[in-house]
């Protein structure tokens, strides 16, 4: 069921099989395949999974090209609610390994809130990461264009900038190198720097061998109207047109509440194994969290895996039903 | 574009980045992020994926759990054409490495059948398996109910038989051991061997001590109406009443094509990297095949996995667009 501050209080007194920290792609597959296992699962979801900024999913086998991010995080709630799952809106703030029993303080409510805590046996990490956006002083109009026409993942949207004019925003000389794979599907990239990072030599000559443009001035605004970008506004006022954007300014996990673990990790990522379980045992991670492709077929893949896992430690630990009990 | 005896000429003049060979989730999977990478790709399927028989596919995110899995194989199929794919309804009989490039001879037609020959720098092996389902004078009464309350996969549906009377159907006293795990969701289970192999002492015991049934008369035939199989009539003309069913019979890959290739095998099962490379370099296995969880959403991803690799392969054997050119 849902939880909220009115009906929380049952769900803080019990122990629940699994708590799956978001309620994104991964953290809905899981919760949907834990409940099938007849496990009992608690979401707790802060909102805004990174598919949640999906105008479209192109990709995702099954469903029509069109199909936004949140209906599939709509529909995975539903499905996940109707096996009988409890789903909580808060922010896990912190987690305590009481040694058979993670104990998980929750942070209820915008305003006035309030701490609670919830205690399971498994913790499944689904919280993903954030991306950077550029930092403007309107990032309403941003906002307009980020997941429309103004792309996060190249991987994801690579098809959809095919032979366009693209602008790539990068934080860093690290992040602008995605100009060269970017390269694969179009000629015409021009490399917007706001100054953040100094340009090597070496980049600019390999930035020239291509044909690709670098743009140092920083942005005054993203222009276009209907959530289509047409270009940027530069602080020197000029105006540099554009069919399409690629943000490579990298991104944030959200997962400080796993650091006094001192999970093993690689380059950030969450390093797991097969089934999705980190280097403690009953800890696992899934999306965008751990190595791996930043993809919602594998986040909800995963999301299997981890849930077949908890399962399969959980029945193996406890007397199968018999027919005298 | 659907090929067909008519059309196929063009096709076997040209060389496509990859063939998948088996169009179910997994090879669909691929085959949509293989062409948004614009890499030119032919799945060659012979039709009846496994997913192809489920009535219901209960826990694959963003769709609701009572969507056909035929539904799914409908709309990737659909999918992928619209992206410029090829996909061509036949039989892949054998694959010649001709160093860089593969030879995937083709018998095309159920009737007059004739072979031609496809070609492909890349193979991804998604052909899955077959179930073997009880063998009886009249199979018609294992396909009325087989993919309803007739069930294959105790991970997919064990859910579907909580707390039922089910009966457990194997070939095998490894796939017998079934009933220990099914014993997590219900307690009434009664083991049908059908003479096909010996009951031995030790599993005898441990069925009794969890108050398991056992039925070694071999079966007449499936009872039941509209798709609910309501028990099974014995040879000897007793009749037991059921609720549900597993069938345990074991699996049979649809690989032989590979067979020269001698990749690396794990209990019958591919053994891939964590990109769905098998121990050849231009062969991906994904979904039933390979080790791991046969699960639909799992095979989607290894599709997303298995195309992303071979992309970034071509992609980095290959001079990026420039202005230039």
């Amino acid at each position: 069921m849902k939880l909220s501050k009115q009906n929380l209080q049952p769900a803080t007194e019990k122990i629940y099989d699994t708590i799956v920290v978001g309620g994104g792609a991964g953290g809905l597959s899981a919760g949907i395949y834990l409940q099938r296992y007849l496990l009992n699962t608690l979401i707790i979801d802060k909102g805004k999974a990174r598919s949640f900024w999906m105008t479209e999913l192109h990709n995702y086998l099954g469903l029509p090209p069109d199909t936004p991010g949140r209906s599939v995080l709509r529909q995975g709630k539903e499905h996940f609610l109707s096996l009988g799952g409890d789903l909580l809106d808060a922010y896990v703030d912190e987690i305590f390994d009481e040694g058979e029993i993670f104990a998980v303080r929750v942070k209820v409510g915008r305003q006035n809130s309030k701490y609670h805590t919830f205690r399971a046996k498994y913790i499944i990490a689904a919280s993903g990461i954030i991306d950077y956006l550029p930092e403007l002083d309107n990032m309403r109009n941003v906002y307009d264009y980020a997941g429309y026409n103004l792309h996060v993942c190249l991987i994801c949207d690579g098809y959809e900038m095919k032979d366009k004019k693209v602008g790539v925003f990068a934080s860093s000389a690290g992040n602008a190198e995605v100009v060269f794979p970017l390269g694969w599907f179009t000629k015409d990239i021009t490399l917007f720097t706001q100054e953040l990072f100094e340009v090597t030599d070496d980049l600019r000559s390999r930035l020239k061998a291509q044909g690709y443009q670098i743009e140092e001035t920083p942005i005054e605004q993203f222009i276009g109207e209907n959530h289509e970008m047409s270009g940027v506004e530069l602080k020197d006022s000029r105006v540099i047109e554009l069919e399409t954007g690629l943000i490579s300014m990298g991104s944030k996990y959200h997962a400080t509440y796993l650091d006094k673990f001192d999970l093993e990790k690689q380059g950030g990522n969450l390093v797991t194994d097969k089934m999705a379980r980190t280097s403690h045992p009953r800890i696992f991670a899934i999306g965008d969290l751990k190595v791996g492709l930043n993809q919602v077929v594998v986040a909800a893949a995963d999301g299997a895996l981890a849930a077949t896992q908890i399962w399969r430690d959980i029945r193996r630990s406890t007397p199968p039903k018999t027919a005298f009990s």
